[in-house]
């Protein structure tokens, strides 16, 4: 089932099988994100074409003696093996996975960490076994509060010599009422290697760092969790009364990606189409505005029916009628009645930029 | 956009692509199937596995170039080029196509024709203009009682020496009402070569012979359409009081596969899980059963939302008590109240033999 595993080859052949549908950012760790105008028409984004964001190496795991554990403050410990799993109850969700990064190169000043533009995003169909499932079956102590996913991945981060695995906590609420999945296939395949294979833990509407690759441990605990990528960092730093503020990264913001007409595109004077994605952590989608140049903003139609956790196809189709260079722009509003902003939501570790998107087009 | 064609060189890349996912029939045109198995979890079936049936070679088109015509009774003609389409109208719709002759090994005494096993199903989400919208727009006559369709792939058949393009009819009612979709996009791609880039039209619920590749011409005439894939094959041929009888091949007859256990497996004794897809032509699918050697049939639970034009995916935990080979069926029902049947469904061109599915497996 596996494939002869070499993390270096395994890189290689992510960024090959992408062709150009990703901008590859580093590969090591490999850290890869979508070219959103390649995609075209709809909810799947292709596996080889999904953005990749990894904190480490890719870790060399065996499926024949992959175990996921289950410890902790549970009744019942766990040890099961992925046939175990896939004898479990199955579901299958469409889950818009998006890093907290994404947007951040659009921040001014700018900020440190991955430079990513705007495709840190992808849309997949995830099928494995609903967590709830494995956390009933561990039967969890009344004293747990949080329950932490330790992936296989591991390494120091610059300026520590520490070990450290990544690994993240749900409250024990979120864990129950997210709808989280412990996926074992992606878009009908099994997990590619860069996803997280054999197990990921794919956690709907929040940003990406909840949803914990190579997954090997569940730890029930009474916490709070404190590890590195929970509190050392994904927290919005602000400032209030002079004080420094922090508040955990949660849900995606509501969020519209333009994918047609393509950045610096020439487009012809006459009926335009212009199409995107939009999707909120929060809720779906209500409706997205447009504009062009600065005529009124437009309702775009939504297409297909409403998506609770993925990304929502719209469209527009207008007339254009001047020369020239002019600006198109995109604003979502989910049914919790949140809106993007028109202005950037600057923060020093440049999380959850979520401000209107432009795209600058030249009709002939 | 497109790269540089080669119609053999194509079909290798289609091949090697495919991995282990596709059984390779013919080259020439080219033909492969599906390995059902190999689906896990799930709607999509990524592009690579999608099944490929091929009357022809595969046609070089020039997107450059390439424009779809509207003619015959129409107010006004048209020439769209991709770019015209893609400025139309959108919609996406997850789709399930068969081929009518998928199941036809099965059939005793064996039938002529390609010798499909049951993999020549698949399911992708596609993206295009609704075919209503460039009818609307041609503005069809009262005259026209059909709309024939007209691909680019071409060619002559064993023992004829006329060369014979690929071309059906739809009534003009099955035209407007049947959702179809002239598909520029499948699972987020561009349509691949082998599935008639840069144009196909797909026509929900139907058997697969209706959704005609690599698309130039639309028609509307008075009819009835004779071409030979419309009355010279795709029919079931019976008897009835001695006199020959054919009926037309439509839509999809409702029909359930087993992906897992896979055929020969060997199992463990205990809990097992069984899945497949099921789907049907004329309705969504009301109910799955499940059968293990000779217990009762027993209901499957079907996983996520109803789908209307494409498989549903299904399982059945159950536990397994007796060592030694057995054999697993499923049986798939219909809102319509269609079920599969227990025999085959011999007829003449081998066409919609959708008997219960059965897979051998060993308890060890």
């Amino acid at each position: 089932m596996m494939p002869a595993f070499d993390p270096e080859d395994a890189c290689q052949r992510a960024i090959e099988a992408g062709g150009g549908g990703l901008v590859v950012h580093r590969a090591h760790p490999l850290n890869c994100e979508t070219s959103i105008p390649a995609l075209l028409g709809g909810v799947v984004m292709p596996n080889a074409h999904f953005y990749v964001r990894n904190h480490f190496e890719l870790p060399a795991l065996d499926p024949a003696t992959w175990q996921l554990s289950v410890t902790g403050l549970v009744e019942r410990s766990l040890n099961l093996s992925l046939r175990d799993l896939m004898n479990m109850p199955s579901e299958t969700l469409f889950v818009t996975l998006e890093c907290a990064g994404n947007g951040r190169t659009k921040l001014d000043p700018p900020v440190e960490g991955e430079k990513w533009d705007f495709g840190a995003v992808s849309t997949a169909e995830w099928a494995g076994v609903p967590l709830v499932e494995v956390l009933d079956r561990a039967d969890i102590r009344p004293a747990a509060r949080e329950v932490v996913f330790r992936g296989a991945d591991a390494g120091t981060l610059p300026g520590r010599n520490d070990t450290l695995s990544f690994e993240r906590s749900l409250t024990l609420d979120d864990a129950m009422d997210s709808d989280a999945l412990l996926a074992y296939a992606m878009n009908g395949e099994a997990l590619p290697i860069q996803h997280g294979y054999p197990l990921r833990l794919v956690v709907p509407g929040w940003y990406a760092v909840a949803s914990v690759k190579w997954l090997t441990e569940i730890e029930a605990i009474e916490g709070p969790f404190t590890g590195q990528f929970q509190t050392g960092s994904y927290f919005y730093e602000g400032k209030r009364d002079g004080e420094v503020t922090r508040e955990a990264v949660t849900l995606q913001r509501v969020r519209s990606l333009i994918t047609e007409p393509r950045p610096d595109e020439e487009i012809e004077l006459g009926d335009v189409a212009i199409r995107g994605v939009a999707w909120s952590g929060a809720a779906p989608i209500e409706r997205v505005d447009v504009r062009v140049g600065d005529r009124d903003w437009q309702d775009a139609r939504l297409i297909g029916r409403r998506h609770r956790h993925s990304w929502q196809w719209w469209e527009l189709i207008t007339r254009v009628e001047e020369h020239g260079a002019t600006t198109i722009r995109a604003r979502a509003t989910d049914l919790a009645g949140r809106k993007q902003p028109n202005e950037q939501q600057w923060n020093r570790l440049g999380y959850g930029n979520n401000l209107v998107h432009e795209v600058s087009v030249h009709v002939r």
